[in-house]
């Protein structure tokens, strides 16, 4: 049988280039949150079944990788007619927060501001620019009820996206707010959830698009009602409610929403949009999205959400987060390694203790060097190197100091 | 059912401690490495269960985690009486480094000076400090048939050791060399892996320990004939042979052995040792250690092995490489974290505009500094912020300037 060389279906292998812009977005991600407090932690990729299946990962349960049992205890399951799994690869950072959170509350500070950056694992039907094995990075601040909770997601986060060069703006929107259109439209609790999956594709087929499936879905004075409120608060200068009895959740929300514009917004392009949804599920206020401006998609977003880490400790622990959408954003940061070191030539008979003598030499100088062996026609490898991260090059001669030369494609070009 | 917060069997959570004292550790053998010209990439973590089971992983094989097909594969092959498995997490990185070069080696430089880094999972029985996810991190020369690969591996692999703190010595050997050893001796072809693996416990046993072994083995001539050429290679001051009808492959060896300790026994502590196996397995030439003096364990190693890398192309791929003991060496650097920012303590009911405006100035002054809500007790608190990694603390107070204040437990004990 030939095996081939292809990685899974569906899964991917990274070539240099990409590998090291992917390792640099990390150590940028990581440090600048870092910087403004945040602590890094890590969750094994392999968790208990029974936890990856317990309802809190939504639809992504049913793309989970299962691991099978081992040895005797696989023998003893099949006997019995037992399940033959025990273990699932993670398919989020969500879930395994959770757990961690309940696992080491007891050494873990209140606040507790974390950052976890790490590969997760969904069985999706395989298709271009979408793979089986992705990294994901959340951010979350554990056990802060205020308000600088979100600022603080935001500074930091927005921080980040201007290191990796990418211009954002931010969309704010409160769950609370979405709750009360939808009510406020006439439309049953038990159903607010629906029409708010409706109102969540309007970047997809628009403003006419969510009212014509609203009307369908429900009827046309609810969905006139619907769109006229949300048409009447996206057009007012600061956030404010087109109803006039409002509740305190409402009037708090109206309140934390303004807070945030008015902390942030010298600085960050920021604006109130009633129509964000993203996806709504277990968010309780604040919701947040990243967008990149003339794109249609995000680059990354999250929300309050404090009813979910409590689960553990059976009390509610209050929690902010955002999730940076970390392969979307290796495609548009420029390619270019920081490290770009001389490429020392030498032949199979040079003599490799003055080579090296050489390379030390020119190191200690503070240039980096790579030692590489001739290979092939000296032309080929030199084009070869002037693709690489290589910034010169040099050939060993004995006896003679070496000599720096630039690479004579990018001598050639323009500078 | 009870789910519970602990990590699956044989997995642990990483507390943000370590956490960044891993991240740290990452970035400095990555940065060092690619300083030096190595080029990073990456591999799936799930590998098709062809490639994990043929034979090339050895033992690690039969601690597969094997994954279950999906959805209708997985129905049509229980029907069938066929594998429930199409998949498993990969137990090494050289396996997918073999498949990766065979897969890309049309794109690939040569040489290919390769950096990977990344969790393996093996199903070992849990034990005290072993974990069934842990980090590995290989780096390899591909397709250089010079002495200079080894040269250039363990000068780079020395540089990251010493930017991590670790004083390494470097042992060195070569495996044509033990074979010829065997040889020697009068163990016939066929059992001279065998002799090898009673060498290989030398450590653990000593001198008097392998020689008892290899007489129930082999014979007492041969334990004594054996030992005495070791000992005698052992004395020596130059690497040279105990016998004087060398082959041309005994000759090669030896003056390989002797340039390498040339080349860079000036800087780095290094020698040879006529027992050092290493498991032998692939290796054709050269093997490596790094070890920490006064320490009986290593702290990585590798060496030559010709014959592995082209499989997939049909043609011999010379290749090198080494392995840095990541879990062991996390154990030995030094905590305390580069990023240590100034906590700045809000109230719920301060003015968060405020508080962002007052931390952001401190900021542009070039402070690293992490907002934290205030929570619990304010003595309590600070204790708690003196533990992890924050520089000093200000509370923030209405239309005052922020005062940063050491902590107290560091201002009290002797600098």
């Amino acid at each position: 049988m030939t095996i081939g060389t292809q990685p899974a279906r569906g899964t991917r292998d990274i070539l240099p280039q990409e590998a090291a812009r992917r390792h640099r977005a990390i150590s940028a991600i990581v440090d600048t949150y870092q910087r403004f407090g945040f602590q890094l932690i890590e969750t094994p990729s392999i968790e208990r079944i029974e936890l990856l299946t317990g309802g809190e990962g939504g639809d992504n349960e049913k793309q989970l990788f299962k691991v099978q049992k081992r040895g005797e205890d696989l023998e003893r399951a099949a006997t019995a007619g037992e399940s033959l799994v025990d273990l699932g690869l993670r398919f989020d950072l969500t879930v395994p927060l959770t757990r961690y959170f309940g696992e080491h509350q007891a050494v873990l500070p209140r606040p507790f501001k974390a950052i976890q950056i790490g590969p997760v694992w969904r069985a999706e039907r395989p298709q271009k620019g979408r793979y089986r094995q992705f990294v994901q990075c959340d951010i979350d601040i554990l056990g802060d009820p205020t308000i600088g909770a979100e600022v603080d997601l935001i500074e930091a986060s927005t921080t980040v996206f201007a290191q990796l060069g990418i211009a954002v703006d931010v969309r704010l929107n409160d769950r609370r707010l979405l709750s009360s259109i939808g009510l406020r439209s006439g439309i049953e609790l038990d159903r607010v959830d629906e029409a708010m999956i409706i109102l969540d594709k309007v970047d997809k087929i628009g403003v006419d698009g969510v009212h014509s499936e609203l009307t369908t879905s429900f009827d046309s004075a609810i969905a006139d009602l619907m769109m006229q409120m949300i048409a009447s608060m996206a057009s007012a200068d600061k956030v404010s409610l087109p109803w006039s009895d409002p509740t305190e959740a409402e009037n708090d929300a109206v309140l934390q929403l303004n807070t945030i514009i008015g902390a942030l917004g010298d600085r960050v392009a920021l604006r109130f949009d009633p129509t964000l949804v993203r996806g709504m599920g277990y968010y309780t206020g604040t919701i947040i999205e990243f967008g990149v401006s003339d794109l249609a998609y995000s680059v990354g977003g999250g929300g309050r959400y404090d009813k979910l880490i409590g689960k553990w400790s059976g009390m509610d622990v209050p929690a902010c987060g955002v999730s940076i959408g970390f392969e979307r954003i290796i495609e548009m940061i420029a390619d270019g390694s920081i490290v770009a070191p001389v490429a020392v030539l030498f032949e199979s008979d040079d003599d490799v203790a003055q080579v090296l003598a050489a390379v030390r030499q020119l190191r200690q100088s503070g240039t980096d060097v790579a030692m590489i062996s001739r290979a092939g026609k000296l032309g080929k490898q030199l084009t070869s190197l002037a693709g690489q991260n290589y910034a010169a090059y040099a050939i060993y001669r004995s006896g003679e100091p070496l000599v720096i030369n630039e690479f004579q494609e990018r001598a050639a070009s323009p500078s």
